[in-house]
């Protein structure tokens, strides 16, 4: 049984960490889960002015590309102690219209890097709090902080630690677990 | 010795509650306080890869506009437990590039709004953690959590109840004594 | 299959509002969960330099009521924006020593009451952060912020609307499905 | 002018590493601030059945204690993501009784540690969030996050790094100047 996994990366840079770790989950992932990076970067910020007869294709597209997957796996880098503001507009994005929700009721995870050492804490659980409005059940363990992000990728993007590879796997492990015991049967 | 004070107002809606709570601020505020409603909504998602030798021009207009300001009130609705990604962004966009942030040292408070009683606390809390950060010395108390906002409005915007008036009376006050006691000398 | 629930209740108070609500749950859980409320305030605060050898007795005592139980629902007020101490207390004690948990993999559910009109949001998210770490499946919605909750008991602590009685069974009837779902097989 | 600082210590254990920085904090204050710390282990779990006409010895040791000072320095590790429950507890008991809040109007500045990379940042925006309802003006920078305090620390307890004491010597400067810019006249 396959499961479809939307990945959504926090970081709109071509070069960036969220990418490369997101890449590397998925190369990484178990034979039953497809990984598929939903792109952020050209949607609109969400206005409801704008989200009345007709949605914004932008907006649209999004919607229905998260609409058909089972699962959401964040990777998110933190801008100013919270989630880059392309990863909350996404969420806001595909929250409305009200009753209309691509998120509901699909497990996630969250996987939060920085350069620095403290993981992106801050980003990570502040997107939290929305899981809980959006009814994602949100796996709990293992917490995925990776700190020093750029230590752990060569000049290509690709991991380089066997420790950081084993740790991916074991996230993405777990997450297939989790995806199989709590999306809707 | 007037004060400039940049609003920016969480939500991008034209009848936004959030908007006419800024307006009925600025029409209370003490005559030392000059409140300019900063717009945040044509500001592209923030990409570092955008904001290199030459940044986006509304992010440029943006940044100048808030820079010539001297405190920042932020008025807000909540976005799934979370301040709107519009209202993000703008924060995000106004910190970089690095080094050169328009918010260091800013004074500053927040109004957060919502239909529902519980007054936009996820919003509230979630922009003080960026607020520290930022680096913004930021209003404790009065804390305004403004619930059933839209109960406080009559159809034009205005402000109907007077212990409503009353109530944004001593936020915009104690606003302005904050910002005289903690603004760069 | 019956269901073991530990029930923590956040205020020590005898007629707290948490624990009329707590035992108004206890009345409409349905017939598979059993509703234990475990009591915290004996508990001194955690201290790991008297946590060696021979643990203090409430700690012990703590710990093996909550290891016999299947799940978690946390009732709560919310003290200065957070969790009560004691509440913060019974996570803290139960969670050590390190390796031996009694929270860990136990699928948990939180109700957070307030007198005005906030519903306690700031100690539910609070509380949601904990437990994360502890490795604890929590159920998103229905999301239950409980204001005005002293206007919803009568002088016995009885519920005396319809609306919040019934309101009360959705959520016992959903942390029943979600427990179901998510505790260890 | 002197300045008198209640320090309050988040751990309870004797060799506590956050006992150690707040020692170093001690001995690099400039001389304006006297540094004293108020001890938070002895206060039993706030019940505010017990607060009534005579407050517990305890509580009432530690109110007069924290009344005196100017300001306010929490030095604190995270235990399950968020603060000590004894440090909860020292908040708890002085907000109350309502109305008589020891902490109301005293600046603050927190320093969170942790044996790992993350700094007690759970902790640290967990109790900020406290801090805006007690009305505390709380430093925002530096930030201090102090992730492997163990390796910072000889086996005296005493900091051995160089940059360690460089850091803990602008923490204490920025927050004497906070200080005196903030306290009430």
């Amino acid at each position: 049984m396959s499961l479809r996994i939307a990945v959504i990366v926090g970081s709109l840079r071509k070069g960036a960490f969220s990418r490369a770790i997101a890449l590397a989950l998925k190369e990484l992932a178990p034979p039953q889960l497809e990984l598929n990076i939903i792109e952020t970067g050209d949607l609109p910020l969400y206005n409801p002015d704008l989200d009345e007869a007709t949605p914004l294709a932008p907006w649209q597209r999004f919607r229905e590309e998260v609409a058909q997957m089972d699962a959401v796996l964040f990777v998110t880098p933190e801008y100013n102690r919270s989630v880059p503001a392309s990863l909350k507009n996404a969420l806001d994005v595909g929250s409305r219209p009200y009753g209309h929700s691509v998120w509901s009721k699909k497990p996630c995870a969250i996987v939060s890097v920085s350069p620095g050492g403290m993981g992106g804490f801050g980003a990570n659980h502040h997107l939290r709090q929305s899981l809980v409005f959006l009814d994602m059940p949100v796996m709990q363990q293992p917490e995925a902080y990776i700190g020093h992000v750029n230590d752990a990728l060569d000049a290509e993007g690709k991991v380089k630690q066997d420790n950081m590879r084993s740790f991916l796997k074991t996230i993405i492990d777990s997450f297939a677990d989790w995806t199989e015991r709590t999306r809707p049967q």
